[in-house]
């Protein structure tokens, strides 16, 4: 297993005091970046989707920290964490349901609050740290998931969960790699993932630079590759997954999970503990986003439909941990995960 | 009920010895029409999608044998028939799954076998039965199917199946017409349909033309909805239905009936007794169309995703009889459909 030594794009980069974003909205066809110089910046880029997957908007948000509060004086850190306290929460409410955001930036405000007159350094190294962690988690969770496997594992996909979604590896496409990079998988179908198009525009590009192929389906066919035989296990990331194990995805999960259900096809959650939320209960009590209607009826600024009394818009799904088979974080795997194995791992003593 | 009296668009109309062909790939941005002279001609309109939705290419392949019959100089219906043998086998070809249109053409070729020197009448008179029928088929069918409905149902529909998919009301659609008409419809989410679309550039364009106003959602929302309690249920239409009540649909009308019966939605398959084809015992043995992966990878001619190493794109798919809870066509309701049930309207006597 060498996946760790390939080279692959990577979201987010800290360089000469700012982030550089790749815009993600212009992939495939352009990449290029924003540069990011002040955390309103970064908010606007994790709101615009320039820079999306729960993973990613986390360390994006930890940087957003870093350039409020080197643009501040201040002796302490505590300090300077009063006085950009606004910004943060602007930060952390740029998108509402990935958890991974909020859990970066609280991260960030309990580390601020402690620093001494180091502060300024100590910033962005605990934003580097949470990068850097969030590689090393997906790492391990790489091989966990990929172990999981059946050998000759034909496996689905949804959205983009790989490097573009974290660090720079993935979390449900870092299984997949490390899958294919032991030989347990066979066969990757990505679903197309509407209305962002994240499995055709970004999923399919990062596989192929890897030179990994994948077919690309539309989401409403898995039901029917499953009943097939095609596909012998769902690998999905999460945005957030509650103290019973149920999961916040991208919208379409659901249906997948559900499809798998009947055909008894595995479901595999894959995300850093950065993820898990303890404090909330259960699925019915996140917030899902909705987006505007033009994510629908527009492509590339070109209108494709007739245009629509009402637009229903939600991004995010919740599956139940009922449909769930392994959940995979940087800990371990947990088997139909419920309430208290959840508990038991990440009990209130651990969740951020 | 008056849903009789409103003048909707028609996907095919016979003008000066022509078939006219609104072409459906255009909408909902551009109404033009194809002017076939030709069964050949006809068949492609078909075989491109100019023309699409089960009812509508069985009328198209009827008018096809018009064209392909006047062509030719002959004493008799069945000497013109023996003329045009390989035109119609071709005809009958231009799409694999909906068994509609291989019905039309064979039901023109029994009426012309036995025609007299009256032929050249005949045979116009022949098509433009099936198409008048197929208008009757679909009122009666938007009476019955709106009266299985609860009071306030919220329901959601897939793909077209509309004016534009039949000889001019629709099947499904025209259940979800008659159910406005008569006040027993609350709501009505379409699903936009990929990847061709035509829930969003069709059915969408074609409620707003009578005034319905109709929400749109991607196809993988369906599942959550159901889940939030959002919809009584799902209608949709067949392009073909099996000896035993199993359903070939648009794809991604499996995810939907999976989703249902997860929820205890109702399904309910509206069609034509021209959709029945009791010579297929089962779903398994209906050939499902492939179609070229650029309809996943562009829209409107300009590349959407990365250049995908590969792309499956089986554009229909199976429900299961046991996921149906009423099987509607012109000749009554059939409750939880079954072998024996479909035998005893549709037995062998009564199949094309």
């Amino acid at each position: 297993m060498n996946f760790e030594q390939v080279d692959r794009v990577r979201p987010l980069v800290w360089q000469n005091n700012h982030l550089l974003v790749l815009d993600q909205r212009e992939l495939p066809h352009r990449q290029s970046h924003l540069v990011c110089r002040t955390s309103s910046e970064v908010a606007e880029a994790i709101h615009v989707l320039a820079v999306r997957g729960a993973p990613a908007i986390g360390i994006a948000g930890a940087f957003g920290v870093v350039l409020a509060a080197h643009a501040v004086q201040a002796d302490t850190g505590a300090e300077a964490l009063q006085r950009i306290d606004l910004e943060l929460t602007a930060l952390e409410q740029a998108r509402p349901t990935a958890v991974n955001l909020r859990w970066a930036v609280q991260r960030m405000r309990s580390l601020l609050q402690a620093m001494g007159s180091d502060w300024r350094e100590g910033v962005l190294s605990a934003a580097q740290a949470i990068q850097s962690e969030d590689l090393a988690a997906n790492y391990r969770m790489g091989r966990f998931g990929a172990d999981c496997l059946s050998e000759g594992a034909r496996v689905m996909t949804h959205c983009n969960t790989g490097s573009l979604a974290t660090a720079g590896f993935g979390t449900a496409l870092g299984v997949i790699r490390a899958g294919i990079a032991i030989g347990r998988i066979a066969k990757i179908y990505a679903s197309e993932t509407r209305p962002w198009l994240q499995g055709s525009r970004l999923t399919i590009w990062e596989l192929l630079q890897d030179g990994i192929p994948a077919t690309l389906i539309i989401d409403s066919a898995s039901a029917y590759l499953m009943q097939q035989g095609l596909i012998d296990a769902v690998i999905v990331g999460a945005d957030r997954i509650c103290a019973n194990g149920d999961v916040a995805n991208k919208i379409g999960t659901y249906a997948h999970a559900l499809a798998a259900k009947a055909h008894g096809v595995k479901v595999m959650v894959v995300a850093p503990s950065s993820t898990i939320d303890m404090a909330t209960a259960s699925g019915t009590h996140i917030a899902i986003e909705q987006r505007p209607g033009t994510e629908l009826t527009h492509i590339g600024g070109a209108e494709i439909g007739a245009r629509a009394a009402a637009v229903y818009n939600p991004v995010f799904d919740i599956t139940p941990a009922t449909c769930i088979d392994f959940l995979v974080t940087e800990r371990g795997v947990i088997t139909h995960p419920d309430a208290s194995k959840m508990a038991a791992i990440f009990g209130p003593l651990s969740s951020p």
